[in-house]
């Protein structure tokens, strides 16, 4: 699949980049090409991949990519259709050969090619404020409002029936119909990713888009950060209060119901019907079952089951905390 | 009272509205005219209130409405002069009427009314940005200050001598005198109040304003959102820091103290002169009492009375939670 | 050395300011003018500086300033070239001299002096956006972007390369080379400082500047507060996340990363190379020490030596909190 946003400069001969970025190999890649980077889930054939922690050994084991940047101990875990190209710093090398790829996905100037919403050709049912900005490559569907001031950069997709609040700044983004954004929120710029260096952090391309399911609602002064290499995902029928921070690679389930000032600190996964309350904190790369309850002010550090209702910092059983809290 | 804002489309036959949402009651309403909706506490003579929850047997127990949704089991707490209408779902059934009363009051969507503020007719005193939006019904006190791309949304009071600074969002507001709201505010919002549903969430409409006592500050960043049925309320002299978020229906006194990035859940009261360090979040639903220290970081999620002061997760005396963590 | 951007009313004859006042000393003052007020650490002679607590007994035995305002029981602590000036409320009188040096700093209204950038003279390598406006005493260096709706008030200076987000707000504050603002943030607003009163609060003057290291990055809907007497200081290559509050005084070192959300509730110092986890808050007037790694939601209300890792509400020792919440 074509990446909806980002211009995919390749395919390049694996070889090449590799060269250039001074990595040497074992395997013979003389004549192999790639088309596009992808992660362990979605990469298919002529896909590069990357797999760097134990946490994704399932997901490595059955991926379709054809080449795999990898550590030296997890290649075995890699099917053998996929060749492993081992090297010390995983991400650091994804990160320069997405450079290479999606080069425009590291760059978060603002858009300066952004014209007022006016002097374009958007559907006559659309509603929209004074001073609204809209850039290239963005589609509006029938029946939406755009409040004033708002700003909706280049590549982003907004259904119909949509209500988008004042003083919004929006790209890279897909949003489904019949969703509500309200009042200034800043939602697909790039997320906080970088490698840290003592002269100056190297930031790495963000090339996943922010997706928000139909029938969703986003409170005022709502961040949510687009995906690094996967997407930042806001499901059906969810609703976020004001000031929740959503950080980068995170997958918010359908009818999810998140209090304000909640703060996802990145790639994590939530099921459905997941109810938080008001300033809980989700640490990053956790799985959160369906069905959970997570108890205001908690901070969660682990793993959750399905059903579960949990409370505290960090976050446990919510009779257990209950009961240690009389 | 007539309300400041929202337009009653009352006064209507109660059988009449019972009928269209399918309720059966066993008392005889066949000539009851109701002309407005109110809290147990505002309500007087010819109101429909509502009544579900033990918290609030005071209250009901000398409510003035001659009418009062509420659960079986709580219909013996209201006075004689008051007709129960008992139902299972109180809060779906109030949400529904009021939704007839006030059919403005569940649309949160931009003002498309407002107008550059040069073009409308204010006192010559006050000073104004660039880009400055107005809306209808929006009256401004002499000496204010209005800041760049601040838009006034339609029903919003502003005392005199108030500096609203820069890309400010207001609407359903009263700023009594001498306020200072400070760059990035977005006041006057719908709370995060609705019925969760699988297929879509149903939004309830949120008549309630927000009201801003005199000489008060609120920090940057900071939302305040309306009230559903009782106001959320600001007193005098109270100053709000940096991103706090107050949610629907708070009530905080005079003289108090907030600090940044506190989080309020919605339907607390606050007495006078309480002070809250930074990021702690009050439940819902509590009774602050005056004079209250609540120290950074804490979670409140039971009533204080006066004079204490507390902190930690959930919140406890202060010398407790020192002593046990020296 | 003259302040960078507020004008400096004095010299003052101390007597005269003290008559007016009503402050009566014991020292005679009569011919001794002053020039400047400063902190302790930077005050050099002719100038006033404060000393009201016993954590600045260091700062205040070396301090090089002529004359001191102090409590009775601190006096001693100072040098014999400096003159102290013994009152009960030393805030309070430090805070009525320096409005009288200082007048412009007390008054944080929105700029109306401000031009869109469009009419004014900047270097030609500076892409803006629309609707940008820029106030007096603003200097821009070459190629930096200054995305849509942008408000540069009066006194910025901002370095080479930087790339400002859309709808930010800057005043009184120095950016150095090759730092990103990003969307949304305000920086350089006076901090939450203020004599409670229970008429109206007495706010103090501002007087102190925001300082952005080069390399720096600050993440958006982020709010960074001017310094009251002293600055507020982000180092070199120092990233902030999303929805961070930086209150007044606050200095962050250099090559520090801090995640999204958390708070700094002002005049805390912090070394290098320190990573604080979202939603994490630090009390006020702490050292935290070089490579201190302070964990997601963490509550840090004592200072922290160098290489510490801590964690947890009041935070600790980091294997301290992982084997108490095993």
């Amino acid at each position: 699949m074509k990446h909806p946003f980002f211009i995919n400069h390749g395919p390049f001969k694996l070889n090449d980049l590799l060269k250039d970025l001074k990595i040497n190999t074992v395997v013979n890649l003389e004549n192999d090409l790639i088309n596009d980077i992808k992660d362990l889930e979605t990469a298919n054939k002529k896909h590069l991949t990357f797999f760097h922690s134990k946490k994704y050994i399932e997901l490595a084991s059955k991926t379709k990519a054809s080449y795999c940047i990898t550590l030296k101990n997890l290649a075995h875990y890699l099917p053998n259709e996929c060749k492993p190209i081992c090297v010390d710093n995983v991400l650091l090398l994804i990160s320069q050969i997405t450079s290479k790829f999606y080069p425009d996905a590291i760059n978060d100037d603002f858009d300066n090619s952004v014209k007022q919403i006016k002097e374009l050709t958007f559907d006559s049912s659309i509603k929209s404020g004074q001073n609204v900005l809209v850039g290239e490559n963005v589609q509006i569907g029938n029946n939406c409002f755009i409040g004033h001031n708002t700003i909706i950069e280049k590549n982003v997709i907004i259904g119909s029936n949509c209500s988008i609040g004042s003083n919004v700044i929006i790209r890279n983004t897909i949003i489904e119909h019949d969703v509500a954004i309200l009042d200034g929120c800043i939602i697909g710029k790039k997320g906080f990713g970088f490698f840290p260096n003592n002269q100056k952090n190297l930031r790495y391309p963000h090339i996943g888009i922010v997706y928000i399911g139909k029938n969703s609602e986003i409170g005022s002064g709502t961040t949510i950060d687009r995906g690094s290499l996967s997407n930042t995902v806001i499901g059906q029928n969810t609703f976020l209060d004001n000031q929740i921070h959503v950080a980068h690679n995170n997958k918010i389930g359908n009818n999810c119901i998140i209090a304000g000032q909640v703060g996802f600190a990145g790639s994590s996964t939530l099921g459905n019907n997941v109810m938080i309350g008001g300033q809980a904190g989700i640490s990053g790369h956790l799985k959160i079952g369906s069905n959970v309850q997570i108890g205001g002010g908690s901070g969660v550090i682990k793993d959750i089951p399905d059903n579960s209702k949990v409370m505290g910092y960090p976050s446990k059983d919510l009779r257990k905390f209950l009961k240690e809290n009389k």
